[in-house]
C-alpha cells in the first residue's frame, strides 16, 4: 500500500520538532517533507536537534511547488501564518492538521483575543464554521471527514478531556461557575528564548500568569459548554521541560456516589486508546502520562457528594499537540488510533 | 542587656535547622542549646548540615536539667513529642514556641485528624484553650503575652494571609465557597527519605495529594472563620526544594474594584513587616519570597467585580516555619519584628 | 515463528522496570513473566509504576518451577542474589543476562570490592571465566554465544565506549594516566529512598563521591586496558533523573590530528547502531541521548595535537543498563540490534 | 563616622544585583546609587526584582556628575564598557572594583582573548600592570592599598583557591599536567536570554563547553603559576541557578601523606574568613557554600601517595562574583571581611 505523503511546515519549534520525530517513525507515513519560511543557514533538521543525530531528515525552503505531491499538511506555525497560508493550502486540495490557535473558536467573541486579519473575511468566516476541533474522543466522525482540523490546545485538552464527560452527562451545577487551576511545563512557552524561560527566572519558581485572560478559556468555553463567566481558568508555569496537570473543581447539582462520577467517565471513554481514566480516589500525575499520548483522568468526591476535583494530566508535546496531531492523522485515514504513538 | 537563652529540641530537621541557623545569628540571643531525644554518635550540628562547617554548635542530648536556665524554648518536632512534652516545659515556666502542629486548634473536631492520645485530657482541654496561634499579623497582642505560641503551619500561613482580611471586610460570598489550590516544595514533606520524596519521583512531575483531607485544613477554617463545607484545600507537590504557592477563589458578595480590594489588604496589613501586598493585577511568584520571611499577596479581579483570584507566595521553611517562630519571639519580648530577619 | 519466552527478577526497580517497559513492545517477545522474591501485597507492576496503567503485567512470586519453559532469564536484582541464583538458573539451562555487577569482573582483585561469598568458590571461579561481558561494540561474537552475559555498568559503558577505541588503536599515552570525571543522573542509585537520594540534598547541588574507590573501575580498567594506577575515575551525582556525562583526559604518545582521532573512532564503531560518534570538535550533551540507547562520543583536540579531551554521554537506564541489556538478547538471539529500541 | 558611598554600574544583572543585596544591607556603606547606561522606562530596581519590592532603590541614568561624591564605584558591566569607563573613572579619583574581566590578566597573550581595542593603548597596558587581582586570600595587601581591584572570574576562584597553595609549596608535578573539570550554574551565563539558558534546554541536562578555550583559563595560569599546555580547564553547564563545583587532578612529585596536603591547604588559610578546609577525605558539595561567600575545599590522595584529587565549591554570584566585590571593599578599606556578608 503507499505511504501517505506529509509535510510540516515549523519543524524547529518544539511541537513541531516532536511531530517530525513522530511521523519519522510512523509505520504508514512516508518520510515527511520539512519546510521552512525562514532563511537560514542550515539544510538538515539535526543540526537543531542533535537529538536525532545520524537521521537524513532535510529542512528545506517552503513553496507551493514543494508541496505538489503531499496529502497532509501539519501546521506547527504561529497562528498569524496558519491563518493566512492554510486557506490557500485547502483550495488547492490539501488535508490540514492545523496545531496553532487559528481555526480553534467557533465564536467570534473567543477568536477577538487572537485578533486576526483576514484578507478575505467572509471565507475566513465559512472556514471558521467548517474547520473540525480535533479532539477525538469529541469529535471523531467529523475528524474522519474534514479537510481542515484544529489540533486543540494543550491547557485546553487537559481541562476538556475532564469536564466534557460531567457536563454532558447534565451533573454539573454550571451556575455555580467551574474553576479549573492549570500548570505546565516550559516547553508549552515555545522554544524562543524570553526572559520568562530563562533557566534561571524558571528554575526553583511557580507563578501564575494570564489570569482571566488566558487564550485557550475560549477553546474550553465552546468545547465544554459554559459561559464566559462560568468559568476561571489559570495557567501557572512548572520548573519542568513537559507536561500539564490541571485541578479542576465542580459542584454537582445533586449529591451523587463516586461510583456514579466514575462510571460516567468510563462509559465516555469506553474504547478510548488515548484517555486513561482512574478509579475513584486514585489521581494521575505528570510523570504518568508525560512522553505518551495519553491523557490521564482522576477524581475525589467531597463526602457531601456534591463538591468534585478532578486532576487530569498529559504531555503538552504529545497529548497537548503533536501526539494529538498524529491522533488526528490516524482518525482521518481510518487507520487504528494507537499506530505510530506507541 | 542580658541576651535571651534559647534552647530548640528537634534541630536536625529542615525546620529546626532553618531555626537553628537564624538563632545563631540573631543579636539578641544567646547561642542556643540544640538538644535531641535521638541517641546518635555525634555531638556537631554540622554533622548533619556540612553548610554550617565551622560553626561551633553542639548537638547535646536532651534533658529537663539541661532545660534550667532557659527563658524560651522551640519544638521543631513531630506533634505527637510537643504534645507530650510542652504541659510540663509550661508547668516549669519555660516560654514555648512550637512549631508543630500540636497546639494550633481550638475546635475538637478539627484536632480529630491528629488523633492526639493525652495522659490527662483535661489540662490538655485547658492548654488548647490557652495556646495562642502564632500568626502575628492577626494575634500580635495575645503572642506578646502567651505562654505558648502554636506556629502556624506553612499552607495555612499562605492561605490566612491571603483570606483573613477579606472575611474580616466581609465581602466574600462565603456560602459559594473559597477554593484553595497550594502547591509546595519538597522541604515541607520533612527530612526523612521516603519513596514520595526521592528525587527521581519528585522530579519532572506534579502531584495533588490529601485532596479533601489535609490536616492544616482546620487551621484556615479556625483563622478565616469558614465552615467545614465552604472551602476546598488541595495541595500539591512541586518540584524545588522549598516555597509555597497557593492560589485562591473567592465570590464577592458584591461586585466590587480593584482599587477597593487593594486597599482592604493595605489597610489590614499597615505597618506589618513581614506581610507584601503587591498593586492590583500584579501577582507574586516564589522567587520573590524564597529565602525571606516575607509572605506576598497579590490579585486579579475579574471584569464583573465578582469573581477574585488571589496568589500568596512564602517560603514553607521562613514564614512557613522558622522565620516565623523567630517573629513569634521578637514578638514575644518586644523586640522589632525585623530583629535577626533581614 | 514462536516468540522468545522470557523473565525478569527484579522488574520494580528502575533498570528493572525500564527493560519491562522494553520487553512489552519487543515485537520477538512474549509477554514475558515479572517474578519477585519479596513478598508484597500486589499482582500488577503498574502498582508499582502507573505509567504503565492498563496494561495487564502481573507480578508473580518467584519460584523455578515458575520459570520452567522460560528461555532467557533477566535479572535486574542485587549482585548478591545475582551472585546466589544464577549459577543454578544456568544449571537447569535458562540463557542469563545479568543486569548486576555480579559477574563483570575477570580479575579477582577487581571482584575484591564486592565481597562475594560464594557457597561453591570453585565453580563460581568458572562462571566468572566463562561469563562475557556485555557490550556489544567490543564482544559482540562471544555475546552471540554466551549462555550467561553480564550486563556492563552504566559508568564503565560511558568510559569504556570512549577509551577502547583509543587504547586499541595504540595512541594513548598510558603510563601518563587517564583521567575519567563522569557525572550522572540520580536513578543510576536506586529507587531504595536514602538521604542522598532525597529530593532537597539533591536538586540544586553537585556532589563527588567514591573517589579513588568506585566499583565500576575495575570494569573499565579490564575491559580497556589499564592499569589500576594508570586511571583516576570520579563520579559525581547530578540534579537530574537520568542521564551520564563522562568527560576524559587523555594524553597521546605522538601529536597528531582531529582528522586520525576522528578516523579511529568511525572506523571502531563501522556499523555500531548504538554508538554515534560526533565530528571533530562537537560535543554530545545528555540530552541528546537521554531516553535512546545511544552512546553518544565526541572529542576536543589540543592545539598541540597530544592533549585529548573525549566526552561520551549514555542514558544510564538505556545503554546503561535495560537498553544494552536488549540489545544483548538481540545479539544473543541473531536479530537485528535495533529490534525493539527504536 | 561617615558611611562610604558607592555606585554600582549593571545592577540589572544577575552579579550585580546580587551586590546590590549585598550593599543595601552592609553597615558601613549608605545607600548606594545605581546607575544605568541603557535607556528603560523605569526608575526603580524593584521593576527588575521584585524580591526587593518595599525598597526604595532607584535606578538613574549614568553620568560622570552623578558620580561626583562617590567614594567606591563597582562596575557589574561587560568587560568592553569597563575597559572604556574605568580609566576616566580613575583619572577623576575613584577607587573601583571591577566585576568584568578587563583588567584581570596581566599577560597580553591571555589577555588576547578579550581582543580589547584601547583608546589609549599605552596608558591601558599601565593599567594592566597597576590593577590588583582581587583575590584576597592571595592579594589581600596588595588590594588594601589599590585603586583599581579586578575581581576574579568564577571559575577562576575555585581553580585558584584550590590550586594556589599546592603549587606555592612546591609539591604539584606541573610538567605532568593538571586537569580541573569545573561545574557551574546558570546564572554565570548572565541574565540576557538565549537559546542556551533556555529552560528546556538545560533542565535534565549537561554540556561541556569551550573546552581547551575558556577565558578563565589565563587567570588561572598566572595566579598559580602553570604554563598553558600544563593545565586542561574544561567548565560543563549544570541544571541548577547557582554554584561552581570544579573537581581538579594534581599528580604530586613525591609520594605524601593526606595530613602532610591537609596542613599546606590549612596553613595557607589560617585566618582565611571565607575559605573552609574541609578534613581530608571529606568533600564539599554545591549546597554546602551556596548563598555563601565561602569557598570550601577538600581532597581525596590515592593510597599511592601521589594522585591528588581536589574539590572545591563556591556560589558563582556570591565568593565568584559579588560576594567577593563585597571582600574586596571590606579589605579595601580596612574593615572586618566578614562585614555585611554573614
Amino acid at each position: 500500500m503507499a505511504k501517505l505523503k506529509t509535510a510540516v511546515i515549523g519543524a524547529t519549534g518544539y511541537a513541531g520538532f516532536e511531530l517530525a520525530r513522530l511521523l519519522l517513525r510512523h509505520p504508514r507515513v512516508e518520510t515527511p517533507l520539512f519546510l521552512t519560511r525562514e532563511e537560514r543557514d542550515t539544510q538538515r533538521l539535526e543540526d537543531f536537534y542533535p537529538q536525532i543525530t545520524g537521521s537524513q531528515a532535510k529542512l528545506e525552503a517552503f513553496s507551493w511547488e514543494r508541496l505538489k505531491n503531499v496529502d497532509l499538511l501539519f501546521m506547527a506555525t504561529p497562528h498569524e501564518l496558519s491563518r493566512v497560508l492554510i486557506p490557500e493550502a485547502l483550495q488547492k486540495g490539501l488535508r490540514v492538521v492545523d496545531l496553532s490557535g487559528a481555526w480553534r473558536l467557533k465564536q467570534a467573541k473567543n477568536r477577538a483575543v487572537y485578533g486576526f486579519h483576514d484578507a478575505n473575511p467572509e471565507s475566513a468566516a465559512k472556514l471558521d464554521d467548517s474547520a473540525v476541533y480535533g479532539l477525538p474522543e469529541l469529535h471523531r466522525q467529523q475528524i474522519a471527514q474534514a479537510q481542515l482540523v484544529a489540533n486543540p490546545g494543550c491547557y485546553a485538552t487537559s481541562a476538556i478531556v475532564a469536564l466534557a464527560p460531567l457536563m454532558q452527562a447534565g451533573i454539573v451545577d454550571a451556575e455555580h461557575g467551574v474553576v479549573c487551576d492549570a500548570k505546565s511545563g516550559v516547553s508549552g512557552a515555545g522554544k524562543a528564548p524570553t526572559q520568562k524561560t530563562h533557566f534561571v527566572e524558571v528554575s526553583d519558581n511557580l507563578s501564575a500568569y494570564s489570569v482571566f485572560g488566558h487564550r485557550h478559556t475560549g477553546e474550553i468555553l465552546e468545547q465544554v459548554g459554559l459561559k464566559a463567566d462560568q468559568l476561571i481558568f489559570t495557567p501557572h508555569l512548572l520548573p519542568i521541560p513537559r507536561g500539564i496537570l490541571s485541578t479542576m473543581y465542580v459542584r454537582l447539582k445533586q449529591p451523587t456516589t463516586a461510583a456514579a462520577v466514575e462510571k460516567i467517565f468510563k462509559d465516555f471513554y469506553k474504547g478510548a486508546e488515548w484517555v486513561r481514566v482512574f478509579a475513584a480516589g486514585k489521581l494521575p500525575q505528570i510523570q504518568f502520562s508525560v512522553r505518551t499520548n495519553y491523557c490521564d483522568v482522576g477524581f475525589v468526591l467531597a463526602e457531601d457528594g456534591k463538591r468534585l476535583v478532578v486532576v487530569s494530566c498529559l504531555d503538552n508535546l504529545m497529548k497537548g499537540a503533536a501526539g494529538q496531531a498524529l491522533q488526528n492523522m490516524n482518525v482521518m485515514y481510518g487507520w487504528s488510533e494507537r499506530e505510530g504513538l506507541n
